[in-house]
């Protein structure tokens, strides 16, 4: 019978709902998880830790399938896991609803100038403008990456009558080809980047496109620090050669204390908090996790996957 | 030729499109305005001060048309309007859109307790979970008044999966009439006030409405303060009998600077700036006016209309 290892802290919700013929073994510490690795033959290793989550990985040589709840698993033994021939599921769209609901949180409050707003409370004071007087309905937003986020973001958008300009492979009507948006980077109000973190991505926003922007265009960035030039942005927006920045996330992470992005009026750090405004991530996970075990033991594919050649 | 009294400030969004057949003159202050309203027969007398656009309707003897950039017109001698059969236009809906795009804002900032996140980015601390963790998606809203701004709302929220069930007096699927809403309240995470001001809806949520919702029910005002009786709404918030209130409007405004709800981390406060947080109220006042204009002179009738009889 296969052997399931996975941390304890799922056992509540996978254990009622596990499949006969898949025997579940559970680790409450590291130890006992670098233990029960090499009996595994599907591995469910989440840990704070990335490096302890490689070596069980590396540990668990038995193993055909490999879980996570996480979406970007860069940090994996990529060669390792090919060469053993691992299928990797992995927790893309798991988060993506509240990810979604945070980029437009964070258009809103940049456009309202809603920080201020919350000052203005803490001083009990009664503004008598808005500090900020954007409109999103009839702005125009580039969305880069159309995976399980950019997907949601979408509609939202479209609800609020922005005109949402997606950045896909294929092209098609209204989209833009990886070739085509730096070009017209200048029509755009927003410019959300919602891309996976691959070779491909990585500096994909640097001084040359913060400088085609529109001067009061916001960037967006829910994919990864390293997707932008940090330093190009933070000179962007220390000389307001752009409109503001959202952030998600930073390089790196955490941003120490003295970083220049901290203070600069016009950028809003939300400490890569976006996946994590939610309580429903372990039971979409688990849920998914209880479906594919059924896949598994009916020789069927799982989803789903992480193509660990493309990185995403 | 019908001579038409309106401020100065509308002149250049106002005179290039205005039709022939109407004089149009224009006030540069209080003074101006009240000596010529006894001319007009077509009145735009929009002032911050209420009891001078008072003054000035009860002057303008011969005025057919009102007209008004603001929705809520309860500060006008209606009894006296109705008796000389002036038509008033109002301006609802100029904002509607600024004020629908605020209030998914404020349950957004609310879900993902996004306050705690602009106070984390002031002390440069990187927090490690999200001080909300509310998912819109899933969740139910009731819509109190489907109105010009009410029915932006409903598609925004609905883009992003909320269940919206409106009030509204002729019935209808998913819809409930003012005779049913309050036995349903139990059912929903976000009540949404969006009713008019009139005697109906003066004090409609009070203690008994406040004691019905859900204990993390949250309360979304951008009505009227007068719509809550606030001090059971303070109450509510000290108790944490409810989830929060999200407050564009409050009694008084501006709010005394030692009121309890400034201070109170479950209540958000606006300050009235939903409307305001836009910059595209008064070309669209300006162009309405205009259509207006052309019915006027056609004589056909004026949209949209304020029904001084109902008060809005």
């Amino acid at each position: 019978m296969p052997v399931a290892v996975l941390s304890a802290l799922v056992r509540p919700l996978v254990e009622p709902q596990l499949p006969e013929g898949i025997e579940a073994k559970f680790f409450g510490s590291v130890e006992e998880l670098l233990e029960l690795a090499p009996q595994a033959d599907i591995g469910w290793f989440d840990l704070d830790k990335q490096d302890v989550m490689v070596d069980a990985v590396t540990r668990a040589e038995k193993m055909t399938w490999f879980n996570s709840i996480y979406a970007g698993l860069d940090f994996l033994p990529h060669q390792l896991m090919i060469d053993r021939g691992v299928t990797v599921t992995n927790g893309v769209g798991i988060n993506a609803i509240t990810i979604a609901e945070y980029v437009v949180m964070g258009m809103l409050v940049h456009a309202k100038g809603y920080r201020d707003v919350v000052r203005a409370q803490e001083r009990h004071e009664w503004l008598q403008d808005s500090p900020g007087k954007i409109e999103l309905a009839e702005s125009r937003a580039l969305l880069l990456g159309y995976g399980a986020i950019g997907k949601l973001i979408k509609p939202r958008l479209e609800a609020f009558d922005v005109d949402v300009t997606v950045v896909r492979r294929s092209g098609g009507d209204g989209v833009l080809t990886p070739d085509q948006w730096r070009a017209q980077l200048g029509d755009f109000d927003w410019v959300i980047l919602a891309v996976p973190s691959t070779p491909e991505t990585d500096g994909m926003i640097g001084p040359n496109e913060l400088a085609a922007m529109k001067p009061d265009a916001v960037l967006v960035n829910i994919a990864r620090g390293s997707v932008v030039q940090q330093d190009a942005l933070v000179a962007a927006l220390e000389s307001k050669s752009i409109g503001g920045a959202f952030l998600d996330v930073t390089t790196p992470e955490p941003l120490p204390a003295d970083h220049a992005l901290w203070s600069l009026d016009n950028a809003h750090i939300t400490m890569h908090l976006s996946g994590r405004a939610q309580t429903k991530m372990f039971q979409r996970s688990a849920q998914r996790f209880i479906e594919n075990c059924h896949r598994f033991l009916e020789g069927e594919e799982l989803a789903p996957q992480f193509d660990l050649t493309l990185g995403y």
